[in-house]
């Protein structure tokens, strides 16, 4: 069975074995000729999808009552993955959503890590620098570029922490952010596994 | 005795009674004949201001050892108003102080209102939406709107919460945020009473 994840940057697709990956601006639904089951958070390529009969969308079955209606797909797909726990998805937008029994409790969306860096350099140019990711954050910084890292990272962190669930932690920036939860299972199948239960639940295969 | 900060947008200047605003823009230094004590930000008119023998310095008198070589000077003088406590400075960046016993133990800085709005506006039109000032952070969002907001206020709120220390609020966004911090103090002459309590500190009249 195939899945495909396609987000505004980039496709991903999971052969149950590996993920390949491909630049969303150049990729061709034609070039599939086998069944895959989809989601797509990019309109255009949504809609010139939607004339290839191999290609089958999850969106269209799910139950938007559990969420809600503009909710991101890819976002619904991790929190299908998971039955109890916070699911951190680390891309351009950094979603945490809760699930407890199976159900999503509401989430919320954080800026990633391009946006929050450019977001301090449009406040100053003082402020335009790389955060640092080996920061600790067990004592409250005296340089500016600590200082904007411990602003990206730890309320984020604190946040997340309060909620005292198991964190999943996958998207793009996983890595960079998985020293500072140190619990968390960092999982780039996460939103396949969500996509691989949703099919089975929905009985489409 | 005149008081002045000037930020990069706006000049604040207090008498001791009340405060008068100018935009940094249009602002000339030599319409002030009295003696008056300055702390400012902005590097162009930091220099035009220096031919004018009235205008006095503080940044000049401040141990930096106390504080950062970097450290923006408005940081500084909020700290000085304070002998224990979370200063939260709520600008086009939010920055948030630790003093504890008259000491600086550090800080952070988050992007401001302004910034955030951008910041979620550039990750996806979706997102393009302004804050609500009025939610509750007692619950996870479901709908967009609550999840940018959530996003930015309450991994923030958390976060200061956490150092249990009194939390003063000021600068030009305290009033919006004010209800997210129900026993902050929200004091706009902050600042001021920085800059009061330094010039008898250094015996500077």
């Amino acid at each position: 069975m195939l899945l495909c994840d396609i987000g505004n940057t980039t496709v991903s697709i999971y052969d149950g074995k590996q993920v390949s990956k491909k630049l969303t601006r150049y990729f061709k639904p034609s070039t599939i000729k086998e069944e895959i089951y989809y989601i797509c958070v990019n309109p255009a390529l949504k809609e010139s999808i939607r004339s290839h009969s191999n290609w089958i969308d999850l969106a269209s079955r799910v139950d938007y009552a559990s969420y809600y209606p503009t909710m991101g797909i890819d976002r619904i797909m991790a929190c299908e993955a998971v039955s109890d726990g916070v699911v951190v998805d680390a891309g351009s937008a950094i979603t945490v959503d809760l699930v407890r029994g199976g159900k999503f409790e509401g989430g919320f969306i954080y800026p990633g890590v391009v946006a929050m860096q450019n977001a301090y350099k449009k406040i100053s140019s003082q402020l335009d620098s790389s955060f640092n990711f080996e920061l600790s954050l067990d004592k409250m910084p005296k340089n500016t570029q600590d200082a904007i890292t411990y602003g990206f990272i730890a309320p984020l962190v604190k946040e997340v922490l309060s909620h005292k669930l198991s964190i999943y932690l996958c998207g793009g920036y996983a890595d960079d952010l998985a020293s500072f939860f140190s619990d968390a299972k960092v999982d780039e199948l996460l939103v396949f596994k969500g996509m691989q239960k949703f099919i089975r639940k929905a009985s489409l295969c």
